[in-house]
């Protein structure tokens, strides 16, 4: 008799943007000619670059012909020329050394820190901030790393570091043990960010402790401080410490294009319960060449595309687009006397719901009053209750048109 | 202390292609001069067909304009525009009836059949065939199903269904109990094929012990004999028996475009591990929607192309190339008095080693001496050992001199 994995059964019941999708359905189904905006869900809206176009349909083309086609991409990890562009303008113009097999390339940042977590052993103790972008949480209950949830959607044997505005939504360090730690910065959906010294604080934790950080930067390219770190590869050690997780879906509009990376430092060291210590490089490249059979060479084109010189302004003229969004948001928003965190180094704003208002109940009351979607804090973990995710993501006049109806009601 | 899966630490060494990678490698660096001929690793060599080139190019052109732009594919189960034609063409065409909300498109069948066993229970007894493909026993090893490796390779608690010449390489029945049987028909690595009779019996055996058939029918597409079922869903209640996996990867040639499908019933369940049934089509969503983000539009739109009436009769016009190169395989062995099987439903041709040789002993020999790269059927599985597969995806010249190479030696 085949037996489920009864740990799918702990998870707290649909993923958080499947059920905005269906409030908003239900929402527009009742109200047909009604516009609703959404700054809910981190998708976006711009275009491609030319230059990502342009290298995607060379691609194409050289697929059609019998001297240039390509088929595996040997090993799964990542054609050279797209390892080779990422290392040099994410990691070397930063004064970081990262090695061509330290690199793996994959179809996207969520299947990626979604899987990680399978090279590691069933009793390690998860730690993540609260609130935290889902996928982290769900992969672990689904691997019985985790206990049932309780009233609050907590899981029992997880770890949670409440972020909220007492500590500039930044986690203190942990007091009990903890094995494996989740980190994002620029943070989704808080869009704080971290400094050199707060990322030192936690390579140093880590490392004292023989726990690993996941660290997932999908948002490195909307930082505009010039001394908030892109990569945690920044701070010394951290490749004894760290896994970084990067993406192309918002750095150069690929969430549909889909393709990503992960960074396994060499140095990086994990152990056997009785204490031998295992690298964990080659335990992710047997995980990738399993499981796993390579992204998309047309999408390897595109992404190497928007490391060129056209491809590099084209896709920072695309992030000023949002960052704008993002500044209209957070002065039309702080002008009403909402409070307003982040979207300065990230692409989301972080705001407090007024009158004390539950997230979804401000969720269900923007949506009926303003028609206008966003993103529940509490979906994000209970210490997101009480707050709210506008993304910056939409198209400009969309934005505009939002924080006109937010000011109307 | 971050503690390793240590059930990474069972997995027999390197997974088969790498392997066969380097020894080619090896020889190629030390034989600069000669050209070696690879009929081993199942990659294509024929180009896209013209309608899946003009359908990307376009798809391409959409994601560079702001009204045609596509993000996220919502849901992540593929765009409704494929899974209509995939219904229509695969199943439909065929009498057998899916749903839209059962087929879950992806980016591969090594990702799916690597993945499908993280819904299911660690505690299932798993069936294989031997030989078989190495992802099915890997995945389940990570997972932890497993015990370790014998001196053959056989892990403890997998139940192995030898197939050789003697049984036609279709397995019998297995005798003592097993709750989850992967099937591949036409089969890789032996290119044997189940009449509808065979599946039939596999199918009541699945219902009568309330197991699941894995079914990959990833090569349907090479199928010539008319009677031969196509989709395991031909059979009678078999939807309440199995999951099926297709891919574009060797139907249209689409190992570096990245394109595949699962189709999962609505009437298949599974239970707890007290007997409650529980549908698996929503589990299989939840793990899908949580640790994958969808395939690329573009390669979607590709995959469509596929199933127009241009990019029919190209992609069957690129099968028989390969065919026919199974065709020349399977007469010029036979003529030289080497045992072959398979080669005429499947695009992969099985032979017994000559003289009792070793798979990798005939792998090394035909190397040196024939400069001619095939993949050792040990590789596949102790009960592969003496036999040796050469694959049809190459190009028909280097086939042709292939064999030819094969007669001088």
């Amino acid at each position: 008799m085949a037996i489920i994995n009864e740990n799918f059964l702990k998870l707290q019941a649909g993923y958080l943007f499947p059920e905005i999708g269906r409030r908003r359905r239900d929402f527009e189904a009742k109200n047909p000619r009604v516009k609703v905006i959404s700054l809910g869900i981190g998708d976006v809206t711009q275009p491609l670059a030319a230059a990502v176009v342009e290298a995607m349909k060379k691609a194409v083309g050289e697929m059609g012909r019998i001297d240039t086609f390509r088929g595996y991409d040997d090993g799964g990890v990542g054609y050279e020329f797209l390892r080779k562009a990422i290392i040099e303008n994410d990691f070397e113009s930063r004064g970081v050394r990262v090695e061509p097999d330290e690199v793996f390339v994959s179809d996207g940042g969520k299947c990626d820190t979604g899987n990680i977590q399978e090279i590691f052993g069933r009793d390690n103790i998860i730690a993540v901030t609260d609130p935290v972008y889902p996928v982290y949480v769900d992969s672990n209950v689904m691997a019985g790393r985790t206990g049932a949830a309780d009233k609050k959607g907590r899981y029992e044997r997880i770890v949670y570091m409440p972020c909220t505005a007492e500590n500039d939504f930044v986690p203190e360090l942990p007091r009990e043990p903890v094995d494996i730690i989740y980190l994002c910065f620029p943070n989704n959906p808080t869009g704080a960010v971290a400094s050199k010294e707060i990322l030192a604080k936690w390579v140093d934790f880590a490392r004292d402790n023989k726990a690993i950080i996941l660290f997932d930067a999908a948002y490195e390219a909307f930082i505009s401080d010039a001394d908030i770190p892109h990569s945690i590869y920044e701070i010394d050690g951290a490749k004894e410490a760290a896994i970084e997780f990067r993406s192309f879906s918002k750095t150069a509009g690929f969430t549909g294009v889909r393709c990503a990376f992960t960074v396994v430092p060499k140095q990086l060291k994990a152990h056997t319960k009785d204490g031998r210590a295992v690298e964990v490089n080659p335990l992710w490249h047997r995980r990738h060449g399993t499981k796993f059979t390579g992204a998309s060479y047309i999408s390897q084109a595109g992404a190497a595309a928007v490391y060129t010189s056209e491809g590099k302004k084209q896709c920072r003229q695309i992030i000023e687009i949002y960052m704008n969004n993002a500044a209209l948001i957070c002065e039309s928003l702080g002008k009403l006397g909402y409070k307003v965190y982040g979207g300065v180094n990230a692409p989301y704003v972080w705001m407090k719901t007024p009158d004390g208002l539950g997230s979804w109940d401000f969720f269900d009351r923007l949506l009926q009053k303003a028609n206008v979607v966003g993103t529940p804090g509490a979906g994000f973990g209970p210490a997101g209750e009480g707050y709210f995710r506008l993304t910056a993501f939409a198209k400009p006049d969309d934005v505009k048109e939002a924080m006109e109806r937010f000011a109307a009601v």
